[in-house]
This record gives C-alpha cells, sequence and structure tokens, in this order.
C-alpha cells in the first residue's frame, strides 16, 4: 500500500486535487473535523460519513493519555477503536502540549510535561511521538513540532524553526510503517523570512505533504492570510499543503486563496455546542430570544439533517432547556455548511471561477467582529492552559 | 377521530391489548419514553421511531414554562413543534408540581407554584391543566392531581384522594377536543382501601382509561406491586391501565404481573447517562475500569445500534472521557433494551407463557440493591427539590 498520492486537478494559487490514502480517496481543498478523543463530538461515524466526510482528525496527545497506547494497540488502531472507515489524520501532540499542559519542559530530546487530567509527568521524543502515532494507525501522521506563543520572541521563534526542523529529520527516520504519510510542520511565528527558512529545510529533507503550524493561536486574521501566503510560496506545487487549526468559513476561503489543500479546526463544532451557527450571512446565535418561535429552518434553503427536520425555534429551545440534542443538530449544521462550503469551494476552482466565489462569499459573509473574536481566542487558550 | 380504543387480545392478569390513538396504534404493554421537555434527551424522532416507539411522553409542567403555551399553540401542538409523527401522552404536571417547584401552596381551586426555572409564580387549576394541554395537543392528556410524599398522613393523603376526584370531574367537564382521551390518576399513597375509593370514584365518573399515580416515589418496592394489584383489582378489565413512573425493567415485569398496560419513566434514560446500562443479567456500570479495552459489546447478542457498531471498551471511554456520544449510544442501548423487553413480554401473554417468562426474568436479572436503590432515589427527589 503506498502511503500516499496526491494529484492536482486544477494547479494555481487556489487548488483542486485528489489525495489518495489508505482509507478512502479525498477531494481537495478539505476540510477535515476534529476528533481528538476519537470521537467527533456528539456524531457517529455514520453521521460524518453522510456528511460526505472522508477524513478527519484525531490526536496523539489525547489518546496517548487516554484510553492510552496499549488499549488501542489492543484494538489494532483508532480506526477499529472508533468504528471509522474512512481516512484518518493524527496530530504529534506538539501543539496541545503546548496548549493544554500545565507543565512542560522543552529540550533538544524532546519535551516534558504534565497531562492536563490527572497531573502525571510525560515525554514526547520525535520518535515516540512516532512509535504512539505508528500505534495509532492514521492514514496521515504529524513530525513533533516547537509550536511557540504567537508574542514570542524572534530568537524563540528561530530555535522553534530550527529545533522543528531537527525533530523533523528524527521522525522521518523513526517511521517504520508504510502505509502511513509523515507530514512535517513549518514554523516561524509572524516573520516571513523564519517560514521561508523552515520551509526550504523541511523540503530539502523530502516529505509527502507539509503541514502550516503556530497559527491561528492569537494573531489578526490579515496575518495568517500573509503568512499563509509566504509559505505556500516557497512549498512545491505537487504535494498537499495543511493549515493547521484553520477554521472559520472566511479563514478557509483566503486559507484556499493563498494555496492550501487542507485545514482542520475543531471552531465548527465547537461554536456550534455554543450556538453559533453559519449561515451565507455569517454566524447566528441561536439562544438569541428572536429565534423564539421561529418556524422557519436556521437556513432557508440549507439542506442539512437538521434544517430538513427542525424549525430554528425547536432548536432554540433545545439550547435554552440545555437538552442534549441541541449540540448535535448544531454540529451536523455547521459540518454541513463547511462540507457544502468545501464542495462549493472546488467546484468553482474547476469552473475557474474561484476568484468571483471567495469574492461574493466574502461579502456576503459578515465574519465575527475582530476584535471580540481575538478577546474569545485568547480567553480560550488561557482557559485551556487552567489545570 | 375518536378520542380511544382499547382492545384486549389475550385478558387475564397480565394482558396484552392493542390501543388505538390519533397518531399510532400501540401494542401494550407499552413502556413510554420521556420526553418532559418536547425531548427524548440526546435522541431525534427519527431514532425513537427506528427503536419501535410510537408513543411517547411530553410534560405540561415543563412545556407551560419553556417555550410556554403560546409558542407551542404558533406551531398546532407538540407533535409539529418537536417533528414527532407517532402518539403522545402529555403529564397534567401535577406531580411535577409536587416535585420540582421549590414552592407550592393547594387549595380546592388550584395550585400556585414558582418556576423551577426562574422562581416565578404560576397557577393551574383543573381547567387550566385542560385548557394548556389541549393547546399541547397530545393524544392522551392527564387530569390535574394531587400527589402527597409517600411519608404523608393517611389524613393528608385521604384528603388528596377526595381533591383529585374533585379535580377529575372539573377536567372531564372542561375538555372540548374530541380528539384527545383524558385518563384521571388513582392516588391513595400506601392504603388499599383508599386507593379503592379513589378508584372506584373515578370509575362512577367515567374515562377511556386510568392511571395509577402517588407510586415509585420513594416507597419500598414490594409496596409498589402490592398497592398497584390492589387497584388493577378495582379497574375495569376494557379500560388500558398506566401505572406513573415506572420504572426499571424488574418493576415493569412486576407491573405487567399486576395487571398494567402502560408505562412510563425517565429510569433507562436517566440511568443511560449515568453510565448504567441494562444487561439480562441487571445494570452494568460501563464506567468501570473492567470495561476498558473490552472488545466485546455490552451485551453480546443485543441488536440495538450502539452494540452493533461499537465496543464496550469504546463506550467506556467516552464516558470516562466525557464526551456526548456517550449519552446518545447508552441512551440508545436502554431504550432498545425496554423496547425488546415490552416485545418479550407481550410475546409470552400472546402465548400464554407470560408467568415462566417473568420467573426467568427476575431470578436472571439482578436488581440495583433496594437499600442502595431507595438512598439514591430520595437523594434524587431531594435534588430535584433544590432551586
Amino acid at each position: 500500500m503506498s502511503e500516499l498520492s496526491f494529484k492536482l486537478e486544477k494547479p494555481g494559487n487556489a487548488r483542486a486535487g485528489i489525495l489518495v490514502t489508505p482509507h478512502a480517496t479525498v477531494e481537495t481543498p478539505c476540510f477535515m473535523p476534529v476528533g481528538s478523543q476519537a470521537t467527533v463530538k456528539t456524531l457517529t461515524p455514520d453521521e460524518l460519513k453522510d456528511l460526505g466526510y472522508k477524513l478527519i482528525l484525531a490526536n496523539n496527545y489525547h489518546l496517548y493519555l487516554r484510553p492510552g497506547t496499549d488499549v488501542i494497540a489492543s484494538y489494532g488502531g483508532i480506526h477499529k477503536f472508533m468504528g471509522w472507515s474512512g481516512a484518518l489524520l493524527t496530530d504529534s501532540g506538539g501543539y496541545q502540549v503546548f496548549s493544554l499542559s500545565p507543565l512542560r519542559k522543552m529540550s533538544d530530546e524532546g519535551v516534558t510535561f504534565r497531562s492536563h487530567i490527572d497531573g502525571s509527568e510525560h515525554f514526547f521524543s520525535p520518535e515516540l511521538a512516532i512509535k504512539y502515532q505508528e500505534i495509532f494507525g492514521a492514514d496521515i501522521i504529524m513530525a513533533l513540532d516547537e509550536c511557540p506563543p504567537v508574542e514570542a520572541s524572534r530568537g524563540a521563534i528561530e530555535s522553534a524553526v530550527a529545533r522543528t526542523q531537527a525533530w523533523a529529520l528524527r521522525c522521518k527516520s523513526a517511521k517504520t510503517r508504510a502505509d502511513q504519510a509523515l507530514f512535517p510542520i513549518v514554523q516561524g511565528g509572524l516573520h516571513p523570512d523564519l517560514r521561508r527558512r523552515s520551509a526550504e529545510g523541511l523540503i530539502e529533507t523530502g516529505f509527502p505533504g507539509y503541514a502550516i503550524g503556530g497559527l491561528a493561536i492569537g494573531e489578526a486574521k490579515d496575518q495568517t492570510v500573509e503568512i499563509t501566503a509566504a509559505t505556500t510560496g516557497v512549498l512545491p506545487s505537487d504535494k498537499p499543503r495543511y493549515l493547521m487549526g484553520v477554521g472559520s468559513p472566511e479563514d478557509i476561503v483566503r486559507g484556499v486563496s493563498a494555496g492550501i489543500d487542507m485545514f482542520d479546526s475543531a471552531l465548527p463544532t465547537r461554536v456550534a455546542r455554543n450556538g453559533a451557527l453559519f449561515t451565507r450571512r455569517g454566524r447566528i446565535d441561536i439562544a438569541n430570544a428572536r429565534y423564539e418561535g421561529d418556524k422557519t429552518p436556521i437556513e432557508t434553503g440549507c439542506a442539512c439533517y437538521t434544517c430538513l427536520n427542525f424549525s430554528a425555534g425547536y432548536v432554540h429551545h433545545l439550547f435554552r432547556a440545555k437538552e442534549l440534542l441541541a449540540y448535535r443538530l448544531a454540529t451536523l449544521h455547521n459540518l454541513y455548511f463547511m462540507r457544502k462550503l468545501m464542495r462549493d469551494i472546488r467546484q468553482s476552482i474547476l469552473d475557474e471561477r474561484f476568484d468571483g466565489f471567495a469574492r461574493n462569499f466574502l461579502s456576503d459573509y459578515t465574519p465575527t467582529d475582530e476584535a471580540v473574536r481575538l478577546a474569545q481566542k485568547r480567553q480560550w487558550l488561557q482557559d485551556r492552559n487552567q489545570p
């Protein structure tokens, strides 16, 4: 079984391609729902499949801590553990050690950290990150990286670039399974020259795909796009490019413009559980009193399970009453929206009308106010860091 | 549209019948899942239908308070509001006023109570309980009753019987819709003579079915069965008999022995969300460490969606990680178990082998320890009473 093949159907700044993994053939650009703990919150694998998803994320950090590598090894991997027959990508856990662990100590050897669950001490090296991900058995696995906070000094980011490069090499050497594709992660903060240095080093080592990390972690959105474009400008055009942790509908449209093929983010599912539902005009807050008794669906014309079967007023009621069905119906709606968005983006690229599509989409879609968004994001990152 | 027809296919102590309501034809004995707030927690109406349920409960008290009668009236009733095409039964709210409201004042006129949501003051009379239930539009509606606590004095229970009788008469007079069947509620605590008095009074007034209330609220299980049997002995054999708030698998088997046709209880769904899953041997605690990595289903041979698709070890993981999918998979399992139990009970009655079935079931099924159960139940009732 070959690790991965990627074929560009339509090259260009915004690209359309086909990614063939052992478990699924995936059309790109694609959005990958996040199932860190071997479950995309509230949904069954059948529902994800019905939504049209063929590639989802799980997380090395979360699954290493719970249920642990032995349990998942005994199932023969995450696919069988969670009952998912499509393709999987596991993140190495580098970002989660940075964002979730209450204490961590980095060295060239690896990173010592405490579990956010019970405070126990653990150690990840590039070799161990690969070992665990080989046990987990995802189609695409990620190199261990160092992801410094957005406000880190240039010196700190420079050293993270060097360490991430050295670790990517060690990951590649440690890898033994031929049916998994290893992607390294470009770092470099908001410095275009460091991004270039990071990308060039990794390209020289050679990988079947490249991720861009250390973005969408608290910087302004314009900076995310600018640094993304600067990085894809360096990356080889015949390999898939994955922008980690992005994102919102508007960020994804801009990410595609910047040459990205793959996206993942917990945002669509997380905000769904807070009642923030996507429509072509932007997010609505379904818990708002204006939706009480509203007989129309969340979005007229939406063909998701929720909109086909329930009114906005009923979903409003479920949120007000804190009923568990609320979180599920909201998740179904937002993931349907994302899937449809990716299909529409792809078709517009194939039809050579992506620029117009993006312009229309961004002019119709009112994003969350940037100041509010940044404050929320920083609060969220901070809350996650509390033990 | 006639309000209700009930046909006994197999008379006897344990009976099998057919209940025809405007929205569904229901085989009895039946268990009705509880959807107090117009949702059976975690499930869609499609899933309830797939499980084989045709009659579910909603609650007058909960829906009157939120979203309120105006909202549900604007939908034309609960059926359209929640997207449920099967039959519905609404409880009048008498029991919820007793068990949930932080403050209540009874008079012959009705009951003044405070909302457990926001403390606002409200009033239910028998006439208003009917008015609201006519707006809600369930197939079967319940008379307003007075449900005294199990430890109330004989005098208090005697007076509740008298008031419940007077209110049942007023409910019958207030009723205007011909497509809803009104059931009154027999009270009388643990006193067989008061139960007889209550039942005889209601029978004299005449109703299409009779409920037994004020049981399974903290008394010993043997008392529940004894009082149930004493009451069904008085009730007419050609009308459906509904034992309210029961219950567990073992209670339902014993309730059927005592001549009951209809049951409702939040127990199967509530304990599911705590990880207590039904098997033919009794409840298991899926969060227990013994299920870590268990590759077998929750119960071998179970054909529920959860057991067909997931291992006990995966469900264990979801509970440990507090993942929302846990509550849904557990609910699906327990409601499948209840549905299969009712089908098996009914078939054994039709085959004239119910006594053997009940004996075998009760000898295989280890109920939760009685002392533990009573303590949990009292704690739960007490917790619910906190504002």
